[in-house]
């Protein structure tokens, strides 16, 4: 392909990339209010269930935030039972936190929530072309294994 | 096509978009260390570009943050040049962010960022995928006009 049709191309598809990205998240998201949870919390539930037993210093760092917001995000999560805070086995001075079941039902209800909205989408579309979708993004995730 | 498989492709397409975005992401972000910003920053400064003098009551609404959590972001973007705080000319009580050109500067080197990253993903390939990207792309933004 030529280098200029392949810039257009390589500037639309970002684009085109970026903006569908941004709508699923925010589909996935609206289960977020059913539950009284703010975007930011949700961040840091999904970074608790990625990196379990964090101390609270360890997902400030994360989340590049202040121990204090955090503190404060993680007060509001755990009167909701979103989390709970455990003190350390090993050292019983620190305190890790831990993702609770209701935490994880709300991540399994914004994964849905995307499915569903990719699902909506797509009817309508050809069989080809939900194809052409599957191997866009199979190729894609696996060309960007980092 | 059968219900079933469909479910399947939706499952896959939905996993492998949402991995790809956030590998984007992290490629895009990494532009950030060398402007000596972090991604919370980064997002505020996104907000602040997509909607312009925002007070930061509003920027607060909008990040789902405390006042004093977003009044520490910004400090820290007014000290690098990227924001600053500027009187509305109508109610000079009031405070509005005007974001900087260094700060503009900053979202476009992020852009590049992710088109270069793409484009080196896209190293290799036949031109009939890059045109499936190309398409899939356009086509999913569109059916997802919100």
């Amino acid at each position: 392909m030529e280098r200029k049709i392949l810039d257009e191309k390589v500037k639309d598809i970002e684009e085109n990339f970026r903006r569908a990205s941004w709508k699923i998240k925010v589909k996935g998201r609206e289960i977020l209010e059913e539950f009284e949870i703010t975007p930011p919390q949700f961040t840091a539930l999904l970074t608790l269930n990625a990196k379990d037993n964090l101390t609270i210093g360890e997902l400030s760092s994360e989340m590049y935030l202040a121990c204090s917001t955090v503190t404060d995000l993680l007060d509001r999560m755990e009167r909701n039972e979103l989390v709970a805070r455990v003190k350390d086995e090993k050292d019983r001075r620190v305190v890790r936190i831990k993702v609770l079941d209701k935490g994880r039902n709300v991540i399994n209800g914004v994964m849905e929530n995307r499915r569903k909205y990719i699902d909506k989408i797509l009817t309508g579309v050809s069989d080809d072309m939900i194809d052409s979708v599957y191997e866009v993004m199979k190729m894609l995730n696996e060309a960007m294994e980092i």
